[in-house]
């Protein structure tokens, strides 16, 4: 259960990282959608690994395959099925060590829910693979998005400690060009640095995306549980290694006072606008037309290459584990695209049901 | 819309601030659950602002109504719908200011998204009010997991930069009977010296709450949309001013290494735990058995008594608004039960799901 | 579980036919609907038993109560919760009474899926006064889809054998201003001819249903599973007593050929209309534009005065029973309200899908 | 929208007749059943025509592929994905006559509905060969039934007229082993005679499906909106062509008296019974226990040879059209194991959400 995600534009995901596919079923996306494998694909590939970060052997090409939905270059109101196969699993080193449960994987848990009937192989269904399904379907809801304006952009905020701060502006060009996905190069470098530390003693780092939407119309967000906050959260955390997810000032709030945090509403060129945007641009679970702000915390990957303190589950006994081959040391700037992603799917959803994007696209 | 929340246990919230009620339906409670108005009333005056922190004036007595579903002390697999009556609303002061959108309020957004048609009278649909509502449906669900063993605490971390970082247990009796639900009464009292501070300020206060829960049994949480931080983070923020929500080590994740964040198995006395508990009693989305934490952050009361800038939405022009009366300076103590609430609500409705919780209760 | 019924516009009911009142919660209507209480108990009385055919001897008022979401005369787009209040419940005679299943009824089957915690008084959650709620529900949907200019009406079709046949156009002044809400007065007169008949003889009857929309814009339904025939059949089928649901030429679709049975294509007026309507309105599960044509069967009142064949579930042993008071002879007419309200829910539902009801009236 | 079916057995459908493919996604099926390729083939070659009756040329070898869910011969409990590749299609004679919408079909209702973007190859997403999807889920989802005992048969009670009525009993292997899917040879002679016909004319014919469920458990339903009833038959009218669904005496109950209606509860064998089961083993929604009987009408392949009347839909003209090729004269065999399997996905999703099949088999 749990693999839908939305009211009006509906996705499915199914797939595990050494099964046959990763695949993404759209409901609900507006016919008279021009759309192209192109379209998607450029977003996939900017889900992959840049080489000077990536340590991951796997090859995969991760080009879509539209199964359903598309026709004569349009979508058809009819559900859309996006599907990359997998082609390079390497699943042999799995077996060896099925029964140890990797430390901060969710070996264990989905051992304990699915009665041990979990596909194990590279994590299965739990692998951040599946995110290839959410890039996908991002793809489609950014194309949907925008006939309304609203542009989205996620970037690499920390890294191991190293926090981005020389930037003036946020630019995509700088951003989508370098393999941290980093608003400054310096910073960037700096955070390279760190990782290549961090490779070194066979160990990972954890960071911090942001994500920004602009152009947001006001009024997204169905309160009082769906709020614009509550499921873009819930979206962010359907992302493996997630922890926290903050919105404009955050978990700083908890430090501010109220005369400041309140953002004064003042008019500008006969729009009301805020002085401040400590509330992320969302007030009361609804879009304020300010832009929206995003944080989320992402935890260090837990494939280390360092001896690790585990347990045999089948022998029900204390273990030692080595994970062999070549992993990311920190998986931050791949997931920055998956952010913008999720962004993308919820925004489009709650638009689709404001009814600001129609129910066909002319 | 999105006035419903949950899969198996499903609460629909009704009510204003200012209208004739404030309810919850909830279905999907098992028939055969003992419940009395008593259990009920318990959790709502706990919400109740003590003397010593509250200011606010408004005298409401929120007896608990059970309007269906409960017949001879038990439930009956039938809805239930749970009201508390609002008897002291005080309406006339909306009147006056009602258009002039207080900063940090949903006035705006509203405004815009139901067309000025929404009832703005003390926030009306809004108003932290409606987490009564919450707090009922929490009772509820707290009954039900009450036969797994679950038990959940909140308590106040932080008032206005002031942690509480003295206490060596958590002792909900403590808790409780301190008015900042603090686990230490010094970190409390210097909290209350913060409040008292701001209140002459005319200012405000934000804070965090941490939320625990113990004998979460293992395979909670439906992945990979429904996980059990998404949907424990969606609950949240369905609490108004709440801007941030964390697990476990949280944002504290950006700065560790993978080495020290990946909680190490062991067997214990016959059972599979974890050394450390960075991931906050989740894995994969799923919880592992250990302690589930969480903390979410809380933003200073939007409505303070200091002149803020704003505009009249009717004459779209620049203006300054005076919020008359008193407010509560600090809502974080007040919001403690209601984060215990929407754990409780979420935990429950995942127990269901996976069929922890019967059917019916014998 | 299974209380809500709507995607866009959700209806959650609440309530058992001895217990407090009968409530339901909307949630999606949109904000800016003018509604009044008026406009509701207009709905509500239609749904009374006339006197002549009536033999129930409770008198309730069901005056609606509107408890949320209505403020200054219109809807501000928060759930509307509506309730009657239960006033004359007699509920001794159910006490005695309670281990003999009532053949027809669901006490058998309530019985066994809650555990025996059902409330048995009056039928509780299953009673036919339930449908109060749906009815509440249908004025403030049919209110909506006025602007859209549909309108629906049902009507009785047969009774106990007689078929209403002698009508040449069905008004619904006619309808709703006999007891009977049959569209010709000699057929009523039959109907309620055969109705004493079967008073007398300590009997009662069934019939069938006619319900007709008109003005349907075309396009709405939402195939391949909610389809318009799905999503009416399944509202139709909550309501207590019915048995079948047929659309269009329904089951005479057996018996017909296919060219007879495809409704020919025409251009008249500009518009595409169809030459016949075998289809009732619908093709390939949306609405086509022509008038939607749905029949329901409605199975005797279980409730009869004749000594009937049952169990005692305590003792798990053969039993008797005679149930006392006076029970409508056949329910057919009073149905036929319950059947136009579920009709203009599921449209209301399935427009708002479609956006063709703006989120805001104005 | 619209394309997903259940709570906790929830299926996804996506594809098209002249696709890529014909697809499902399972979500929610327990991990831990065998189940393989062989399992689901046996149903989908059940749905295809026999020679006898059909006259489709169309040679699709319809071969089930697992994309995913399954591992090792076991459900993992991560969703399945169903597909049927399509390898025979031939599209370029519904390119010419694409603007000449044919009756009975939805080519006009989808053309509105997706302004003129659906995929009108074959019907696109409304063809029969849709219900593949659904055959292949309900493989599954009678699977999980076994271990409840629930056996599944429908079988054609009427043909253009002609009743089955010859039987005595229902043989699974009668029924199965001749082409009208009928319980009696005689009675199938009879209706292969009536087909014979009805082709020779250039016409089609409709039909009566029976679907019969034994050892159902007492419980299944979840009414006030969920019923037992309602859910059914808005999965059976999921299928193309059925116009009318009934259940136990159904229609019939308008000319039946409460006295006869009523089934009368007995004790036999320990166990509480019917004497008669006009109640379908339906009361109030929810399963008594009693054989479930359901009835779907079918209407006559819309497709038909002889010259038909219709609009050109891009000139808004009348028109004539000829549909070329062969089709099937009556689809009503094709459709029995469809209500089989939409009668399976229906049960078992009510058999999981009652708790009676486990969260994991074993």
């Amino acid at each position: 259960m749990g693999n839908s995600l939305g009211k009006k534009f509906v996705i499915t995901s199914f797939g595990e990282s050494h099964g046959r596919c990763i695949g993404i079923v759209i409901d609900g996306c507006p016919a008279g959608l021009a759309i192209t494998e192109k379209d998607i694909q450029i977003e996939l590939d900017n889900r992959k690994p840049g080489n000077a970060i990536s340590s991951t052997k796997r090859a995969e090409e991760d080009k879509v395959d539209i199964l359903s939905g598309v026709f004569n270059g349009y979508t058809t109101g009819a559900p859309i099925c996006l599907a990359v196969w997998n082609e390079d699993a390497k699943s042999e080193s799995y077996e060896k060590t099925k029964d140890l449960m990797r430390p901060g994987h969710a070996d264990y848990t989905a051992f304990m829910k699915y009665g041990g009937f979990n596909d194990y192989r590279g994590g299965g269904r739990f692998s951040g693979r599946n995110t290839a399904g959410f890039v996908m379907a991002g793809a489609v809801a950014q194309k949907l998005l925008d006939s309304t304006g609203v542009k989205i952009l996620a970037h690499t905020v920390e890294i191991g400690g190293v926090r981005a701060d020389s930037y003036d502006v946020i630019s995509a060009d700088v951003v989508n060009n370098n393999p941290l996905r980093c608003a400054d190069l310096r910073d960037a470098a700096k955070m390279l640095a760190a990782i290549e530390k961090a490779r070194k003693a066979g160990d990972s780092l954890g960071g911090i995306i942001e994500g920004i939407a602009i152009n947001v119309p006001v009024g997204l967000g169905e309160p009082i549980f769906d709020t614009l906050e509550g499921d873009l959260a819930k979206a962010l955390f359907s992302i493996p290694a997630i922890k926290g997810v903050e919105f404009g000032a955050g978990f700083g709030v908890a430090q501010m006072k109220g005369s400041k945090n309140n953002d004064a509403f003042r008019i500008k060129r006969g729009k009301v606008v805020t002085a401040t945007n400590y509330g992320g641009g969302i007030l009361g679970g609804i879009s304020s037309g300010m832009p929206i702000f995003i944080r989320a915390a992402v935890k260090p990957t837990p494939s280390i290459s360092q001896k690790q303190k585990t347990v045999n589950i089948a022998k029900m006994e204390n273990a030692e584990l080595e994970i062999k081959g070549r992993h990311d040391v920190c998986i931050v700037p791949r997931a920055v695209p998956v952010v913008a992603a999720m962004m993308a799917i919820t925004l489009c959803d709650f638009a689709l049901q404001a009814g600001i994007i129609p129910e066909v696209i002319k």
